[in-house]
């Protein structure tokens, strides 16, 4: 299949920021092969006119929990140890695989018709999301969210689920399809496991080639308790175990330090920053412009539909951009291009993928037409404001992701909506909750 | 026009958190008649089945300045004074008033299509404002922003220009249309007069009934210099003139103090709190949670399209409910109710008007349908945590204002979209940008 896009406005993230006007797009099976202001030669399977649209890369959204899509507003209005342990953890305990896919399926669709097309998802369960992901066809980087609650003495691998867990699914299903689905090495948190286990998935990590992917300092609690039991926060002692040799993912960083920053930096570590997450359940305010500044790189993240109950990076891009301007009372704190960056070029970086986030040629044509004749995208003045400040997911009108259109104008072409729907009504839900 | 909804989901905002299940409304000319489980008697023109829909009140956007949605993105990325000096006022001085009647229709097709049926507004032109929001079927609040430059010694009413469009205003418009159309009278901000302006305009208040609406303490800076200059906080300086006597709108309120919620309170003076704004001017975090504990009545605002960048008030709920449990690192601060609330019921008692914001027999049939049946809103588990933190306008398909239905299911019955995009295109933006 090849695709010829004309008339495109395109922000192809790549540095510049001044988008493209009138120009042509080619993609040849899942690949970009040409951007620029001359028709290419060569003849197309389909050309898309893109008058009135803005194309650009579809998001990363680099930390999220899929299948909890079906506890989406479950336990609200609840404190944290209450939403946890009389909600949150009882619905998980009773997920099977089928259930676990049907969530997934869910949180999928939404994000598809939100503009994602590369996610890096932790949860149990892991190869039924790979299945989903791969039918869906985005790409993904995932990882199992690795825990250890036994005695650090009594460790051992064979002992160990998420051990197991880990290495049947790197077995199954790293470098799938070409890179489609990249397992990482996880470590939960800080809070949830113990040296042993951080010992073994980083040698894992390390013999295996993989990425880290860890929540890190999500709350003041679990920040200072770290350095009560270890006097290291939990980036420093994870680093101290060699959890971060190969880069990967730190995610909230709401507390982290000055001193964790120059570690991540190191490291290759990026902060996903999950702004509404930390907002609804009252963790606090992650100090992304330092990090910035610092040169960490901060990427963007859902969290999961429980924490958050929106799969829409717009609206986390939204927050992103202005969140810190108020919380700092300095208008210039953040801006448009700033938030455009983490949700793309950014977020591409946070998963080690080098083939995704940018329009240009050679790179994975992941790719998204934004409506700008909706009304509330008139007028435009600056496509980046407008995109960041003005849109929502219902303003996507194309999603390719890896050279395939899954969704136009409202029509999924790879999920079965009202298959969906079902297995969610008719099994998960009773499940789960029933 | 009589129309009887069927198999309702009813968010009432009566004060019962409690949603009904298949309930009747029903609606005749402009109000609700009934509410309830028995399907009432009679014959109606229209038959409205609400399966897969959750109906609430429509949104009552407490503070926005309709016209300058012409604006939407101009100037983004720079700081305060460059913003509001180089790109904001060069464009507002050359406004006229069919600019503003394109404006101000562009901004009500965007509020229409995410279920407002009900604004305060304040903005110059404003009697084509009123106009236009006539035509669009909508109830509203109107205000000219009243400021005075001059000298205090100096002033007269007839050398100032806002007291004459203040009068203007009240003769040509206000109860006209039964109270659709409001007056209110108002004092741009401490800042932007003085005290001879907000003597003569709080007598004026006074003596037509009319309520205030003025900028509060949005800034440190403007807060400050009022202590400075007067030694008392714009909302106390404003009360010594007498401008709250009849109650009223304060705009933002970021900096507004413990005492100055007292005189709110005593007063029936309502914050409007902007949250987008505010975070994304710089301007900080109002502090909602403390407001409503000190009784205060707190209503949410858009602020205009040039600093907001967006009408949906879904947007401006689920920041509302979840800002101040990150920003406080209580999770338990605000949640889905309090942002409802303040979307509807407190907005209506905001604006002075006891018949909105609630689905009760008696009240104007100002209400919404939203489909629950979309991606983003699966599962319900409890549709207000549904309606605040994951719905977005997009998901309205009926906006009914004054009893009529004003937008179904993509399309506009009271504005012609193609003529507001020709006016804004062809006429308006060639004479503000051009």
């Amino acid at each position: 299949m090849s695709v010829l896009f004309t008339n495109a406005a395109v922000l192809t993230m790549d540095g510049s920021r001044e988008p493209l006007k009138n120009a042509f797009v080619a993609v040849e099976r899942h690949k970009i092969t040409y951007v620029g202001a001359e028709r290419p030669e060569g003849v197309f399977d389909r050309v898309v006119d893109c008058s009135g649209k803005v194309m650009m890369p579809g998001f990363v959204n680099a930390h999220t929990h899929l299948p909890m899509t079906l506890m989406r507003g479950y336990g609200g209005g609840h404190d944290l140890q209450t939403w946890l342990y009389d909600y949150i953890f009882p619905a998980e305990a009773k997920l099977d695989p089928r259930a676990v896919a049907a969530g997934t399926d869910l949180g999928l669709a939404e994000m598809i018709a939100t503009g994602v097309t590369c996610v890096a998802d932790m949860y149990m369960h892991t190869g039924v999301i790979a299945d989903r992901i791969v039918k869906a066809g985005l790409s993904a980087n995932l990882s199992c969210g690795g825990v250890y609650f036994g005695a650090a003495e009594e460790f051992s691998p064979d002992k160990c689920n998420d051990c197991r867990n880990q290495q049947e699914l790197t077995d199954s299903w790293h470098n799938y399809g070409g890179g489609q689905i990249r397992v990482d090495a996880s470590i939960h948190g800080e809070y949830t496991s113990n040296a042993p286990l951080w010992r073994w998935m980083s040698d894992y990590a390390q013999k295996h080639g993989l990425r880290m992917h860890a929540h890190i300092s999500e709350t003041v609690s679990e920040h200072q308790a770290s350095i009560s039991r270890h006097g290291r926060t939990p980036v420093q002692v994870l680093g101290d175990h060699g959890a971060w040799e190969n880069g990967g993912i730190a995610a909230h960083c709401v507390y982290t330090t000055p001193e964790d920053w120059e570690i991540m930096k190191d490291k290759s570590v990026t902060c996903v920053h999950n702004p509404w997450s930390n907002l609804k359940l009252g963790s606090g305010i992650a100090p992304v412009p330092a990090m910035l500044k610092a040169g960490v790189n901060v990427a963007l993240g859902s969290d999961g539909m429980s924490s958050h109950n929106s799969a829409d990076l717009f609206s986390d891009m939204k927050l992103a951009a202005a969140l810190h301007c108020g919380a700092g009372r300095d208008p210039m704190a953040m801006g448009a291009w700033d938030a455009l960056e983490m949700a793309t070029v950014r977020g591409a970086r946070a998963l080690g993928r080098t083939d995704t986030g940018v329009i240009a040629p050679g790179y994975v044509a992941d790719l998204i037409l934004v409506d700008f004749t909706a009304p509330n995208l008139m007028p435009c003045h600056d496509p980046a404001e407008n995109l960041v400040f003005s849109a929502h997911g219902s303003n996507v009108v194309m999603n390719m992701a890896r050279g395939q259109v899954i969704y136009e104008n409202g029509e999924f072409f790879t999920i079965d909506l009202a298959r969906v729907r079902s297995e969610v009504e008719g099994y998960a839900l009773p499940l789960l909750f029933g």
